[in-house]
């Protein structure tokens, strides 16, 4: 078990703090998983059918792509960061198709951050996150807002 | 098999339509594998650990709670649409936790459309979606853009 005060916290968290993402094989009995619970969409579950469509592959829900993403944060920061959720998505852009067996790496860098007037104990930071594959081209790019510990809620950080 | 023609063409989709979603019940043991595959955070994966937090019990992931989105517009419409994907999500706000046992309903919604200059078989129509669970409580409201196919491109639709 980590400490609180180990854990990162908003005053670790300056603009241009970054966090590298990856890498994850996009394997392909998990694309047509997650496609068979939550996205049934052809082209995330029959390879023939895929690799005649625009997409040239079995291609990923994009919403698993933003799960992978979730994974790849969860490992490399937010489960030793004293977070407290996050209140939604800013936007999510699936910039290329993600196909079974690219590798997806990446990154998170912290944009901005402030002080929750109604929560003195709470600051919000905002994240930019960007994926790509295994080519160096961006499969997606996502901004959101999330919710941080302060671990000295007195002290006078901007 | 669905002839093309009888698909939901861009055509079909006037600024107003209205999709209803689900209801689907959200599931603790779904809850619990989404968590552990993508986003293992306790609140997401320890009932007891839950109960005690300021979400009140086992929640579902955010992105699980998309998820589930996209399977309830699956089932309702995008499986007998002459979609073409979409090139991302314009926000997602996770408005109050979605907890295991709940019960979500909602809608999609046209809001604007838009053909495309560059590809003129093509539109871009513009959605709204809302979750609400079984107390009628908001919780989840996004917004994204999709690519429909329009049935007559010769058509003088605006």
């Amino acid at each position: 078990m980590t400490a609180d005060a180990d854990l990162i916290h908003f005053e670790d968290l300056e603009p241009g703090t970054t966090f590298s993402l990856g890498p994850m094989p996009v394997d392909k009995a998990e694309v047509i998983a997650f496609a068979s619970q939550y996205d049934a969409q052809p082209m995330h579950l029959d390879e023939d059918a895929a690799r005649h469509s625009l997409l040239g592959g079995l291609a990923a829900s994009g919403w698993h792509t933003c799960a992978m993403l979730m994974r790849m944060m969860a490992d490399a920061y937010i489960r030793r960061m004293a977070g407290e959720g996050a209140p939604g998505v800013d936007f999510v852009k699936w910039r290329r198709p993600v196909l079974a067996g690219d590798v997806l790496s990446g990154s998170s860098r912290v944009l901005t951050r402030r002080r929750l007037r109604s929560r003195p104990e709470i600051g919000i930071v905002n994240m930019r996150h960007q994926l790509v594959n295994q080519r160096g081209e961006v499969v997606l790019e996502s901004e959101n807002p999330v919710m941080v510990r302060i671990r000295a809620p007195d002290g006078d950080l901007a």
